[in-house]
């Protein structure tokens, strides 16, 4: 069967690689540099670090943190306006600097806006700003991606996609996610374990893709559970960093499947934590989905250790369990339900995620997923 | 452990992608291209296939493929010739071909003869033209490597090693490498397995290697004799064929080892099959290696299909026995003895691939392994 896989980024991979920030920036031949962090990272201390770095290098930098929570284009503009008239930008931080800081690199080549290639609507410049992209979650695989997401002006989730946005140099640090608290290790290791299954079990999965998620799912198997037990276990850090780096690398390749359809679904709906929602979704449809009884589904259990796929959701459930995930919803979805739900997983704009998925997704799935979703309890 | 995986690019794998050479070459914006290939698939009537493929994309392509067996110099410059002015270079054939295209697609671009950049003289070109790889044999790895041999002036073996030089785009057609004779598609093959066994288990193995080097013996384990023994079969010189690309990424990222010692010292010697040489210098050192008993080399096992390193000498000569190869040297092997290839052996430009091996291996060693090689019948 034919396939195709995008070209991967240099990687690199050790404990404090951060500290070498500078001396990468420097070694793409740069004298002016942008950083792209998120902002308690830059109060912490890491942003000034960094700038320091490059100094030492010769190098000038200019740092945006004005951002937080999910990207919107007021972000994305501001970030071009800091990041116009460097040579190199740097994304330090969760899915949302590093999406930020690739589509930056690219308006300010261009001189145009982001809303110019929303959607598709213009192609990317040839010529992109060099891109460093330093995770400090280990979860969207924005690294490896060349999918990027963030809020329209009427607060519609848009996207920009291509190879132009993607890393020319990727650093994977442990070090930087051991201040991740549990939860959100739990959630974020999730969502990456999550893309490397549904990459390597949809209908669009491919032998190139299967290899770097079947890689991901041992990774995220082995190491999870003892990453959000043990915080400051850098080997289980960085098995769960690298993980989700290699995800990242199936879904730019393979895509997503029904989870992804409901957690994007959820946040159209109210804020939810993009990996506990696509968690709180596989966990839901996984027992429908592993009836498909295909050799993708078998072979995806057997990366996990399992003999076959249907021990899978009495395994992932474990896992959740494990990893101390409560299955609630936000506050916030007190005021939804089931129907509304039900007709979000329905629009437009997630259909790609449902025709993927290697069943079939009839309405009356929908509406039982949704159900299923919208009884749990309603949590601070 | 620390470690760092060099960019892999754009690697496209299907039957008769070669017919989208055309439509590639224009996806980089390209209106004239050069195309680097070997002389007997020239007259066999690609090249002119592929000439017409780009005329009907509006592109301009030239046709460089005065050379064959080991690139020389003088193939380097007049390839250099031919590539300069055009915008994309397209290497087709063995690792020659790949290689002289890779090397003038930097000269071309800076103007400057490939001497300047022998050994690491000078930085090579930042912006070197865009080059398309694609390998009509399964073994060298060159389309993902960033390694580069020709002899120079004097008929040393010099090279040309940097990121530069690599691919953007690997087109892998298994229907190019259909009518590689048995015994090539046998040498050729085994350089592969040996290129995944030497990256996965030397000195400089690290995880991100491994990963790579792994998916290359299991794909050469489970396809090399079948496409040695049905030349017809795709879906077997697919996977030797894929499993030759990966075992690329590897040793770009990990290096060689003792059997690549022993083939480059009697490459330094007399004319000798690449693949050819490095099969027996590996068969003639195995069961010495193995007694190293090291993670590294039980975990090549397991990815043999093997239960521990033990069973590797007995596996590897069965494996070589079953496709065929002959443990012979060329006739122009008559007139030379051990204590020559010894000597070689010890060369200071083999001595790497001597401190890369897992063992130490001290001067008795050497006219152990040198002897054993040159006990080997000179047949014709």
């Amino acid at each position: 069967m034919p396939f195709s896989i995008s070209f991967v980024p240099e990687i690199r991979f050790g404990e404090n690689l951060h500290e070498t920030i500078g001396s990468a920036a420097k070694a793409f031949g740069a004298h002016t540099a942008a950083i792209v962090i998120d902002g308690f990272l830059a109060q912490s201390g890491l942003a000034g670090r960094i700038v320091a770095q490059m100094q030492a290098e010769g190098i000038e930098a200019r740092v945006f943190s004005d951002f937080a929570g999910e990207p919107k284009i007021a972000h994305v503009r501001h970030a071009t306006e800091v990041v116009t008239g460097a040579e190199v930008v740097i994304g330090i931080g969760g899915g949302s600097a590093l999406d930020i800081a690739k589509i930056a690199a690219c308006c300010a080549a261009s001189g145009e806006d982001a809303m110019h290639y929303a959607l598709a609507a213009n192609p990317l410049p040839k010529n992109p700003l060099k891109k460093i992209m330093v995770p400090t979650t280990a979860g969207t695989g924005s690294e490896t991606s060349a999918t990027n997401i963030f809020a329209g002006p009427e607060g519609k989730k848009l996207w920009i996609w291509g190879a132009e946005t993607k890393a020319d140099l990727v650093l994977l640090d442990p070090v930087l996610t051991a201040t991740l608290p549990a939860n959100l290790t739990a959630w974020c290791g999730m969502d990456a374990f999550i893309h490397a299954f549904e990459a390597a079990t949809n209908r669009n999965a491919h032998a190139g893709g299967k290899f770097y998620a079947h890689e991901a799912l041992r990774l995220l198997t082995g190491a999870l559970e003892t990453a959000v037990k043990e915080p400051d276990n850098m080997a289980a850090r960085g098995k769960v960093l690298l993980g989700s780096c290699y995800a990242g690398i199936a879904i730019d390749n393979c895509g997503t499947a029904v989870a992804h359809n409901i957690s994007h679904a959820m946040a159209g709906l109210a804020p939810v934590h993009h990996g506990l929602a696509t968690a709180l979704g596989f966990e839901a449809t996984l027992a429908w989905l592993v009836e498909a009884d295909t050799a993708d589904l078998h072979a995806a259990a057997k990366a996990c250790g399992l003999v076959d796929a249907a021990e899978l959701p009495a395994f992932v459930s474990g896992l959740m369990d494990r990893c101390g995930i409560v299955r609630a919803l936000p506050k916030a979805f007190a005021a939804i339900d089931a129907q509304m739900l039900a007709t979000e997983m329905k629009a437009p704009e997630n259909q790609p995620m449902r025709r993927s998925t290697i069943r079939d997704i009839s309405d009356a799935d929908i509406a039982r997923f949704a159900a299923s979703i919208m009884s749990l309890p309603k949590a601070a």
